[in-house]
Order: C-alpha cells, then structure tokens, then sequence
C-alpha cells in the first residue's frame, strides 16, 4: 500500500454566517470571519489517494490523472468563486473550513475509486497557520 | 544605512471590472477576476523602511512600532474586508495588486517617516506566483 | 471526526545536558547542543484536535478559542525565555524536543477536553530538517 | 512512544520508462517524464522514526546518528547521480517516486532497526506539489 | 514605476563540465556536478518586469500575458529536458546556473518589450540554498 | 555583472539590553528581548556577491568556495553559541539583528574579495516575519 498526495490551489470569496442570525449575533458568533461584505483565501487541498503499485508502469496511478480530475470536480467548480453563492457542492451548507473538507471529500470519493485508487485524506489550508484533516469517517 | 523588513499578512475579497463595461468585456479584459460575486486571496505584504542604527538601542526602529503602525494604517482597514467595498483609501479605485501597492505605499509614507526612518520598498504578494513592488517612484 | 491543526510559534533558549556530568561528558553525549552558555530556536507548534463539526457552527471549534487555550498554557510561559530555567511545565526535565512535545501535550490535554474536542497530535519543529511529534501513547 | 522525522535532500536525474517499449509508446504512458535524454529533480526525503525516550538523555535516537545513517544508506548513493544507471538499490527497477519511496525504506529498516529505533514512514517529495507515503505494508 | 514578478518552475538535467578535460578534472573543478551521467534539479525561476501602470485597466501587464511568453520562450523548451543536449539557446554553453540566467534574460528581453514592459531581473534557484540574479549588464 | 546569493543557518541565543540599565529599564525599552536569562533563534543568513562570470568554468564562483568563507568566517563562531558571550566579532556590540548584520557584513569582505568577488549584500533573518539588509554603507 502507498500513499500519494497531489496539491492543488484556488482563491475563493466566502462568508462565515447564519442567515437566522442579525449581523450583530452573526459577529459575536464568527466574528470578523462573518463580514457581509465578504473576504477570501488562497486554498491550498492536499488530495491523498492510496493503493498499490501497478507492476506495468511504477506508478500507483498517473499524477496527470489524479490532478485533472482534483481539477474538473473541485478547482473548476470553486476557482475564483464565491463559496456561499456560486459553488453547487457547498449550497445551502457553512462556508467554513470543516464543512469545506468534508465536501470536498464526498465530491471526489467516486471519482477517485473509478480510476482504481481509494481516497485516503483531505487536508486544507485556510491559512499558513490552520488546516482542516478528513479521512471519511 | 540599513534596512528593515516586516511581513504582516490579511485576507480579503475583490474583483478587477470597470463599471463602465459589461460582464462580458470584463471577462475578457480581466479574466476570471472579474467574477462579480467576488474572490479573494491570502495577501503577504512586506514593507521595508532604512535608515541609520540608534546608536543607543542597536535599533533602526523598534519592531514593534513597525508592526503597530502597519497594522494600524493598513491591516486593520483591508484584513478580512472586501477591497472595492469597504477600505477607504481604495475607494474608487481598481483593485488590482498594483494599485494596491502603490496605496499602501502613500498610505504608510508619513507615519513612518514620522518613527524617524524612510520608506523604500512595499512588496505584496497576491499568491505563491506572483508579487509586486513599488518604490515610490 | 474532523481534524483541525493550528500552528503557533515561539523562540526559546535552551541546553541539553545532565547536571551529574562533567562538560566534556556533556558534550561528548549531547554535541553543541549541550553548550553551558545556552543556544536558541525558533520552534513551530502543531496543535491537532479532533471532533464532530457542531451542527449550529460548522466548526469543530472556534479557531481563536484554540490559538488562545495554546497561547495561555504554552506560548505565555515559553516564548522568549529558557526552557532550562524558566518554564514551570519543564522544571527538572531534559530539555530535549522530544520532552518538550510530551510535556506541551500534557499541558493540553485537559484544557482542550474541556473545550469539547480532543487533543490529537503535537509536533514540534525544532528546525527545518527536524520534527517530533506526539500522540499521546 | 515518540515519533521523530529527519529531512535530507537530494538531487539526481532519472527517466520513465520501459525497455520494451518504442519512445512513442514511452510518451504516451510517461508523458513528458520519458524524455531519453533524462531530466531531474531536488528530493525532499522525510524519515520518520518511533520509539521510546532514553530516559538517561531525553532523545528517542541521537540526530546526528539518524541523519548520518539516511546520508550512509541513501544520499551518498544517489545525490547528484542518474536513479536508473547508478543507484545499486534501484538497479532493474522503475525510477519512480512511489518505487523509490519502497526502495529507499527497505534500504533503511534494518539500519534503523540496529540503533534501537523503529522505521516508521518514508514521506518523498519530488516536487512541491507531489509526494509519495510509504508505511512499510 | 511598479515592478511585477512572476514564478515559473521547470524541471531539467544538466552537467558542469568541459569537453577539452577529462572526467578527472571535471571532477576536480567541477566536483559532483560534472557526473557524466547526468543530474537534475527543480528550478524556481523569478522574472521581473518593470513599467507603468495602465490607466485602464490597473495593470502593469496582464500576469496571464507575462505568465505564458515566459511558458513559450523558456519552459516549454527547458522543461523535463536536458539542459546540455536539447536547450536551443544553450547549445554550446555552459549550464551553470549564472550562464543559464543570462541565457533567459536574452531569450525574454524582446518579447516582454514587445509587451510593453521592460524586463528588470531574471532571478533563478538551484536549490532552496543557492540564487542566481542578472540585471542585464 | 552576476550575483549569486548563498542562503547559511545557525542557532543561537541573545540578549537585547544595555549593561547601564536596570531589568525594569531593560524591559521598557527591549521588551521581552531583554530576559535576563536569554532567548534564541534559527537565524537565516543570506549572502549576496557580484561579478563577473568566468569564461574558463561557467561560474562566478564556486559555491563551494563560498559556502565555506561563510562556514569558516560565521557559522563556526556562532552556531548553538551565545552572541552576547561567546562571539568574537560581536564583542561589546548590541546582539541586535541590525548590528549583527553589519558585523557579518564587515566579517565577510576581505574574504570575498580574497575569492576574486565582491560582497554585495548581507541578509539576516531573525524569524519568518523580519528580515534586515545591509549593503556596506
């Protein structure tokens, strides 16, 4: 069994809020995080995938592979966009980080099994200094 | 003469349109920049001042008056807030990185000259690939 | 079960040695590391929790709540003082960075517990090229 | 028990490749990494090892030892020379990450297992964007 | 004026040496660079371009625009490829890092004027430890 | 006209304090910098020189040969040592990072200029947020 990781990047606007709340519980609750105006990040998602070694070719699975479909089901979806408003896979959920990862998981669990790999772990980055871990469970 | 770094970091949302065009010629002009629901970014900004050593600290400027007058003209307008929106002394004007820059310069020029150093160099970084700096001139 | 890390940083003094041997036996055991007149770091701190994402929030906890519970019991008494001499929770123990990983996570443990989460993880950096980490067991 | 990572680096050429296979069927299976004329990288290696402390010195293993057995066993062998011509625990074998990461944690465990300590994981970068986990099962 | 920079990566093969010398001097001057077959690196390559910013747009230069002549003039001809054997505008240089930073000065110096702009600096990492910088003259 | 920069590390501990002051006075005027029982850091030092590229061997200098002026003028003196007590060039000086700077620098300059370069710039960083530079005048 190995395990590869393959990082991709995007820049998002969100809003940490509840839409039952005024601005005022909104801040006390998420404080800065909850500006109605909006702020943003760069991400960074770490994907890990794990399986064997295909003895034809070296590879667990094609790099290219894993960072195209990284691509096509998450970064395309929320490159350059706002996380509450615009991405399908987040409507109607929080914009944090936590619920982020989870979704982000669920998102490419099928994907990843049809090209013959198990996905293992999500990690994202909201900051240099904090990042959320899911493992599916 | 010696020079002085110091690197304070803030999240924020924008967008790069003109109001005088569609959505569809800021699309082409700015990409996906332009998205009118926002993006945003982890911005890094590094600001350094010169000057001579106090011979009686082994200082150029105490640290911490650097990162106070940073936070204060700057940090505390932009961090967590939406660019075109809500910070002052960007209002009306485009929010790109340079035009950024060139503000945080103006921005900060006096308070530092008033600590008793000068301003050389305002660096900012967008994201891991791209960066810009502007030297007053 | 989500996992969120936060890191927090601090510089610290320290010496690697035992005071029943001589400095030659000290310096033969610990290398330059055991050197009488102290030498420092920066050490960068991983803290990790687990948990359920609360419902009401989307987080497992509010990140500020973490950094401050890490800056009360850890950083206030480490950053910028001798871990030999000066920190209560290193009193008559190597200070080595694996002691130091054990004792921040004891230091923790119950104080994140009573946040409503569980301490999952501590790694230390003690430089680039070298890490601890602690689970607990 | 304790868990401690060593970082060591190295930079060596290497290709993609199948001895059976024309240079087309190479490209199309190892894309740009076959080129006949090799290309290169700087490794980042990481090697993790678990143990108790020695409650005679603090350490779970000296770090000059562990970074002097990873320099012996691995780094002399393949800095700065071609993965598929000269490195003796690669010989006949893909120059891959993933199979690398395996070699190199075979070429390690019984070495580590000689200073009282236990291999625990290989973690190797081949770019900042990739790495290969490897947990020995 | 405002200074705009924009990281590219590749990653090649090289070797230092001398064709009038025989492997033993080229070990000697050269050391393990001059491996006959070959070695390899990440390299981090830092372009700077200088200018006005355009009234209509905000812009010094569209990073897109800059990000791909940098991809057509030297990436796309260097990337995951030898230096020495297969780089058009290194035939019959040295590969040394110092030669090839000029050597990506005056492949850019045209086009990026072409663009409206003025290159200011090509900056270029062997390794985390080592840069290379050329101002063009 | 090339440069070339070498990045060097050492650990080290200090003191911010003038011996005419009291602990209360101290602390006023260097913060938490002035424990009397000192603190350290994991200095990062950058060294730039400039010159010519030589057409004999592609260089402007062997890195080598400048990796060991640095080991031998620096690193050896100051490496897991105290810069107030036990470094020689640093005798009776402020440990600030400012006034070490300029001591590397004037450390630095013969011996460079011995090698056949010149010293360009000293670049010292004293943690992830602050950096000096000096360049001789």
């Amino acid at each position: 069994m190995i395990f590869i990781t393959r990082r991709e990047r995007f820049n998002a606007a969100h809003r940490l809020f509840r839409a039952d709340f005024t601005d005022e519980q909104n801040l006390e609750v998420f404080g800065k995080c909850s500006n109605p105006n909006w702020h943003g990040h760069n991400y960074e998602l770490f994907v890990t995938i794990k399986g064997e070694i295909d003895p034809e070719t070296g590879f667990l699975l094609n790099l290219k592979q894993l960072s195209m479909i990284i691509k096509d089901l998450i970064i395309e979806k929320i490159d350059h966009k706002n996380i509450n408003l615009e991405v399908d896979f987040m409507a109607g959920k929080f914009a944090s980080t936590e619920v982020l990862a989870v979704n982000i998981w669920n998102q490419l669990l099928h994907g990843i099994r049809a090209l013959g790999a198990e996905l293992h772990a999500v990690k994202l980055y909201e900051s240099e200094n904090n990042y959320i871990e899911y493992f599916g469970k």
